[in-house]
């Protein structure tokens, strides 16, 4: 069964098709490219989407086999909500939402995604705004076990370079946005490109049985 | 009682204060371009944010009389659900979970939302997402009710420039984000940036009694 596209995303696609001019992605990491674009009118982010070499196969298993989906703040909970009941129903858990106060000298995002991790370091973790919760979790790499994938798209001026750059230092499967730019709309439209990806490819699998 | 400021963001701005350059905004108008920018990491809504002139004034008084406040979709009331909380305790209604299914050659959130204005036609609307929502909402306009403001910061590539100039054309009070930029955390950050100017009004009538 293939997920319903709006026609007004169609024709945005097409728009961005028309004006993205040369590039190197490949189709499904144009895919992810293309949906980031369209939720953001912002054509910069053709220069600042970086996948490692494996990160789109593996995010797209983990979706398929059901892994939990953790998000830093609720706004990209919110963002992908809609697709993933849709299709995979993953669990999905807004690190923001476990915890009540801050730890001190933590935010209280990088205090609940902590709290995620203990209880699902497999997940898929998909951090649209806070660099601290970035960080935090890659201290805890290389863990015995390793989130499937890592989507860093945190945004702003405060620690959020340094987190991406310990981010591309960390083994981990990831898709990360460069520079200060990310956003809560730029991490859910990386993973609801994906969620589409891994319907797709689960839509072949079952017409090929 | 004033809104806690939490130190990173008090750094963000620093930083954006540092880097903006020359510019003509009222320290009104700044505090809620900074917020755009602190959300977005991007100076382009420098250029892009237009105030009708007494968009502002109209948006704090809105807010401290308790009107309710109407986003397109619910990323935008996730945004600002926080603050909204904290301060005035306004009704807050995501147009597009208010209706279940579209009507007719219209989008579910021009639906739903064209539902929140029969109820609540003098509304603060906040508008992220959805272009097709802001022109339903400008084809009722003039009406015997008018919104207390529009916030115009729908983003893409179809029918997004048109809605904007649509607005401006219309003489409701607004915010709007020009061009094909926009989106759920430059609507909320806009209506954050609000609340918390009403706020520091609010405090400081109260500190006069």
């Amino acid at each position: 069964m293939s997920l319903p596209i709006h026609p007004i995303m169609q024709q945005s696609f097409a728009v961005i098709d028309r004006e993205i001019g040369v590039h190197n992605f490949s189709p499904t990491e144009y895919a992810i490219v293309r949906r980031v674009i369209h939720s953001t009118a912002d054509f910069e982010f053709k220069e600042l989407i970086e996948f490692s070499p494996q990160a789109i196969e593996a995010g797209i298993a983990a979706l398929r086999h059901r892994v939990p989906i953790v998000t830093d703040v609720s706004m990209v909970k919110q963002g992908v909500a809609s697709l993933v009941t849709q299709t995979f129903g993953n669990s999905l858990i807004s690190g923001v939402e476990c915890a009540s106060v801050a730890l001190p000298g933590k935010t209280r995002t990088e205090t609940g995604l902590m709290q995620c991790w203990q209880q699902f370091p497999e997940a898929i973790y998909a951090i649209g705004n806070a660099p601290t919760a970035l960080l935090a979790l890659c201290e805890q790499l290389p863990a015995s076990v390793s989130p499937s994938l890592i989507i860093g798209a945190p945004v702003g001026f405060i620690s959020v370079l340094e987190s991406k750059v310990t981010l591309a230092n960390t083994p981990v499967n990831q898709i990360r946005v460069e520079g200060r730019k990310g956003g809560s709309p730029v991490a859910a439209a990386i993973l609801n490109a994906l969620i589409v990806l891994a319907w797709e490819e689960e839509s072949r699998g079952d017409r090929e049985k």
